[in-house]
């Protein structure tokens, strides 16, 4: 039907259903583990073990992710501690063909499902060691960024999904209201008090699932309607520049973020703001949350501890280096990035807003 | 000028600027502690210090945060710990008055900027308990919810953003990395571990910063654009429904988010969202991002384990009870609540999206 097709279109772009309900299955979680159609793939020091992507053709991303078996992890599975694997989700390909041959059916305890499991595996480096031997056309991306822009759209959703949750184990090992040890359960996605009379046992808190830190990242637009501010960090490469962004606060909407980052960072009053887009950015564990707003003020301030430069851009400018690929005044970050899309998603507008 | 009022206009939605550069001007900090003219908002147990509202106009909201000064809360300030002293940020209007008056002259060392600070203090109960008693017509929020949806709504800010720091304190007393004790810096926005060679003083860390939680809060359209689908969970009066809502997770965009809750909470499937607009909502610490849903799918079937009971209302259901007050068949949350103003905001527009 039309319905079934206009939300497969949107569904397209995520390559796993994360079926939470799955979570506390712990008996399907095991049978899962241990099945020979299970994907694994491989972190070490959160880097994603990758390969060269074979086709040659330039349209098509250069690495990808290496989908490894049971068999394949078995033995560093036996050595890692128990808190490194993360179930992801189950193919929403495969799910989505099941649920019609099923047809309603309710599955039998014990029978197949048919389901296609992924899950994260976490290794220390001497297992990462053994694998890239065994697997030599394989690679763990290091450092990820820029990296991992290089990723099929779909399976840079999964890495963000997994490198997020494996550095919050990382990160968050020990109880922050007690500092006690913890024990990780629901598939890699609570992580519990081990001490008996911690408060953070009686309720639920945050403090037992894994952190989602909301940025707003901003294309901020000149009141004349031609000019766009974007600013630079030192340690950028030279002549990049790109939209700036920042922290949501406690007890802040995105647009009052928005308006703060603006005025701190570049001295600019920003009135009008618009969400456009978001992107989950796995550096740990961000959600950036893409906007455009319209400046009140045009003086620029910089702020040299958080930014090294500011300027407005003109319009020619932006296509001159985005659309016709002429970097001598500046560039700005690979189509991937959420700057890229929000920059090139101005240039596509009327001048007014 | 025009510019000004627009900006504002904007800003007039918030009582304070943040003034995060201040943070770190620790000379400033305890100057401003100390000033005759220093806001201080008290808390316990997180809840905050209120009064009821001298205005008896119905149009006024019902209660206001008690404004203390320094010689309110010297002796308790003395008593309680270090950190449970949060630093807010400046009275915007007084501070948007003598940039003009200063007129671009940089204040000197030591003389007085006539800014006006706020701070949250966190008290314990004994101090509470002599504050009461000073202060007869003043008491602590508790239950805080659904009581501090009667503030006014530029108090309402003031108070998520400190209850939501305040709560970060309380729930991550300990560094979540090795488990030992924090210090607090920069006005209670940042905490250090104390452990010398402890990971999280290699780099930045998110284990330093104050959690903000993203949640996605829905109105969900029928495909006929003339029904919602609201729910409710068990521990709601009687009658309640409302939007759906629940946690963005780890590698997942705002869009999905929405999806796989829809989804998940009530069997039904959703195509194109919508960003509307976002509330910060300081239980703890959450920041509740209202979209618009529409359905591709009808059929509910309601996850038990997550809510009670979800229904399509009519849009002639909704006005009876939104609009003409009419609660016999159902009734949503107040208006101060993000989830009410979806609700609305959905009647208002046309049913075709
Ligand atoms: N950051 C979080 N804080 C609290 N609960 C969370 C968080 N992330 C996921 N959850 C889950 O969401 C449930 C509470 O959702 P709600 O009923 O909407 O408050 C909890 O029982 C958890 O399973
Ligand atoms: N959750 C957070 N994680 C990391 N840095 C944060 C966080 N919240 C605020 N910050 C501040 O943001 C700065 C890093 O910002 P950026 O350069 O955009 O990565 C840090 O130096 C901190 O001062």
């Amino acid at each position: 039907s039309n319905e079934v097709k206009e939300y497969e279109n949107y569904f397209g772009l995520t390559l796993l259903d994360r079926r939470s309900d799955k979570r506390t299955d712990s008996k399907w979680l095991s049978k899962k583990q241990s099945h020979p159609m299970t994907v694994y793939i491989l972190f070490s020091n959160l880097s994603p073990l990758v390969t060269r992507n074979g086709g040659a053709e330039s349209s098509q991303p250069e690495i990808k992710l290496c989908r490894l078996y049971h068999k394949d992890v078995e033995q560093c599975m036996n050595q890692s501690e128990e808190g490194t694997l993360i179930f992801l989700g189950v193919e929403l390909q495969v799910h989505m063909n099941l649920l019609a041959a099923y047809n309603g059916r309710v599955v039998q305890e014990g029978e197949e499902d048919g389901l296609v499991a992924w899950f994260a595996l976490s290794i220390d480096s001497v297992s990462a060691e053994k694998i890239k031997q065994k697997h030599k056309d394989c690679y763990f991306l290091d450092p990820p960024m820029p990296a991992l822009l290089q990723l099929p759209e779909k399976e840079a959703g999964v890495v963000a999904q997994a490198r997020s949750v494996l550095a919050w184990h990382i990160h968050y090992r020990f109880c922050p209201t007690c500092g006690s040890a913890t024990k990780i359960e629901e598939g890699g996605y609570k992580k519990t008090c081990l001490k008996e009379d911690c408060p953070s046992l009686q309720g639920v808190h945050n403090t037992s699932y894994p952190r989602v830190d909301p940025v707003v990242i901003m294309q901020v637009i000149h009141p004349d309607g031609n000019h766009c501010l974007l600013g630079r960090q030192k340690r950028f490469p030279p002549g990049m520049f790109t939209c700036l962004a920042g922290f949501v606060e406690p007890g802040e909407t995105i647009e009052d973020a928005v308006r703060r980052e603006v005025e701190e960072e570049a001295g600019v009053k920003v009135g009008h703001v618009r969400y456009v887009s978001c992107q989950p950015w796995p550096m740990p564990s961000s959600l950036m949350i893409g906007c455009l707003a319209v400046a009140v003020s045009t003086e620029i301030k910089v702020d040299k501890n958080e930014i090294e430069d500011a300027r407005w851009f003109t319009k020619e400018q932006v296509v001159e280096s985005l659309i016709k690929g002429n970097k001598r005044v500046f560039f700005v970050p690979p189509r991937q990035a959420i700057a890229h899309q929000l920059i090139k998603h101005w240039i596509g507008m009327n001048a007014n807003l």
